[in-house]
């Protein structure tokens, strides 16, 4: 077995979410884990849920998603989980940025705000990702470096006359997780999209259920925790069968 | 536990191929197997394989795959495997027609064989496997009442100047896969659609290898027992997040 | 100019559909017309109604699509528009099938008949046009040797519940269609794709309208004229810049 | 006929470019144009070249385009080509960003510079367009009230392992324009998107371009003039009949 403690650096997470519950899944499986996300109570609470229950994980707040924020934020997460004892051989880029409006009453600065979380953190948050990965070792089994999963949705692979701003991101961020797949495969550094089409049950999400059918029937809605094991799959997917792109999706959900 | 036996129908199965890795790996997880395959020398070895390692697996030769072809081993399967002892739960339909020619060149018997194969096949084969699916309980864990799984290729999502039969078909049979997997989703069928992207390492393709690299590099060709656990893994995935479609190729794969 | 006079193939053809509708768009940029249709009425009516306007057209009924009868209408034709004096310049694939049924409901036979139709008959049809334009001598203007037109519809690119057999088959001819443009651009034959997103309003359609703002609005339904003078304008693409796919939907139209 | 005078606005514009080029096609239909362009020089160049053979047009240029520069340009316009005597009717956003690197040499400020032009700079311009045409009476036609067309290139549609930068904004202005589409048709404003696939040539090009076959030779390569003669015919389609988006490609292109 490896000498070192394997790291999953998470950025978004928010109690009972995908980002949490992948940092749970993979604690689960020995990572230790750097949770990154803007808000702070949210942030404090998932990393407590997750020490409390055993496992060693570490806050880092940001205040944005900015190439700076990642920049400062990564030089943290370094010192914390330092080299060699720790080895950070996952990330998940999970932050999003909802923005679903008429076209003429989307502001610019709302575009940058999209712009900011959804393409440039995804590439500032890669560029740090990837770095790390070129000097880690090959998994025997895995033949990985790292994984590097970005958390895509329906408005990654589809338009509305209300997601100009939305899809206009997420096209961008899905686009340059394909060529990252592509560029970073032949030195064993597995990128990975996912295309989550549905409601994850959330806590935020649940109290705004007005359909209660919705919170009881798994039929319909997503599971953080079902997303967050496809998200371990993926981790442990061996060299020879890497999938790039795959979509989750309710058994119920219409598309 | 479930009281009856599940099985597993497997259409295209040759020793060493992603078929006969899918019965195994579905045997391993307590499923009986029914091996459909066109050469009978071929099919035999592969139950033989399952066979004498345990396995409960039964042989099903079949002269091409016409809709009258899967009609008849349909029968002859629900035959074999008789409810309510048994109860087919799992389908893959893994049968494949290499047609690769300059378009000048290719008969309107080399399209309608394929057309047979990869596109008549799949509706016959899921015509029957849903019609069964549809009288299945629902799985408490997965949500489902089975899995019908096809084996698409990197022809299935691209062309070239030599693929004009084989896009036509293979884009027809994902056609297929995604509308089915829309219809009977609120049923609790999943259907999925695997683009096996890259060589797949088998016996056959081993004696064309005159490049040792290939042979020996998992890097870059595909392992069918990996492919296999692909399918387990969709076979798994709960009712919340369901998967129609994944990509999987090798890390140094270029594409 | 030309010592020929040129010919446009069209397969499918009813009085105001797309078909007839390209067949006198042609005729107006001086080209003879050769009318392929099954219904030998209305095949009648539209060269009728092209002859009695001055042009020059012929009908050449077919009992079906098969590559077998596609054989013998291109020996038909290229009997009734004899070489040096004629050259088949253009043809346009529009014959379509419509199927439009939930899975279980639908036969093989419904799947042959749309295969038929949509695949074979396509696969065929561009084979002859292809060998002949081969032939034929480049345009100075376009750099054509001449171009081969396919009409798709929404379902071309899209599935639902309900459209099984009618997108395992238009995907088909899409994928067909690219391939074709990949493998004889560069022998300057053009190979083109129309997605036609949206009803088109001929005489059958029309008489099943029972919303009367579909008949007299422009805005929210095809016109078959307009799509004619989209194949028009994909004739005249200069050689430095050929389109192989373009939508062509109202302007109001959902999608 | 109207009794205004209807004005193209045309983003991204250098002599014997795409830009100056649909410029002049549309010089010739009657327009006016108003060319915006980064350098002073260039711009004064394509303006005089329209000018001097006696068409109205006018030069605006920009540092950048980022919203404000697009804000302050689009007061010029208006000021310059006022209403009722003028009528902005058609737009094409043309300017691009040339970005091809290893994804570990791109900086933020590479992606931020791509972001700016590649969709912000198309955000911005979508928005002061729109609101004019929201205003224009409708073509009677054409069933336009405006045409905002922009140029994509393949990189719109795919990716490589040089083009993480360059991919992830192209996917997101063609995201937008999709958006767009989808959104303001129903308002008769006709929003497209052409996947221009092969290097134009310029004299930019023509500078480069060691080969000698690229220059003389129309198959190998797009012609400015024929891509500014396809935007006229988007200009044309009627109201029944609208393209979201087309490729064009030289005959020989490989693709």
């Amino acid at each position: 077995m490896a000498s070192f403690k394997p790291v999953i650096v998470v950025a978004g997470a928010r109690v009972g979410g995908t980002g949490a519950a992948t940092a749970l899944a993979f604690a689960r499986k020995g990572y230790s884990v750097a949770l990154i996300a803007r808000g702070a109570q949210d942030l404090s609470d998932a990393v407590n849920g997750l020490v409390t229950t055993g496992y060693d994980a570490k806050a880092f707040a940001v205040p944005s998603y900015s190439a700076a924020s990642i920049a400062s934020v990564f030089q943290s997460i370094q010192d914390q989980f330092p080299s060699p004892q720790y080895s950070i051989r996952a990330a998940l880029y999970n932050a999003s940025h909802r923005v679903r409006k008429p076209f003429l009453e989307t502001s610019v600065d709302d575009l940058r705000a999209a712009q900011e979380t959804v393409v440039e953190g995804p590439f500032a948050f890669a560029q740090h990702v990837i770095r790390i990965f070129k000097n880690n070792s090959i998994d025997r089994i895995t033949g990985k470096r790292g994984i590097l999963i970005f958390t895509g949705s329906s408005v990654s692979v589809s338009t509305s006359s209300s997601t100009s701003v939305a899809s206009a991101t997420k096209w961008g961020m899905r686009a340059l997780s394909q060529s990252l797949a592509k560029e970073f495969g032949k030195d064993n550094i597995h990128v990975t999209h996912a295309v989550i089409d549905g409601l994850i049950d959330t806590p935020l999400m649940r109290s705004n259920f007005t359909d209660t059918n919705m919170a009881q029937n798994e039929d319909v809605r997503l599971n953080a925790e079902d997303v967050a094991n496809a998200y371990v799959y993926l981790l442990e997917q061996p060299r020879s069968s890497w999938t790039w792109e795959f979509d989750l999706r309710p058994a119920h959900q219409e598309w």
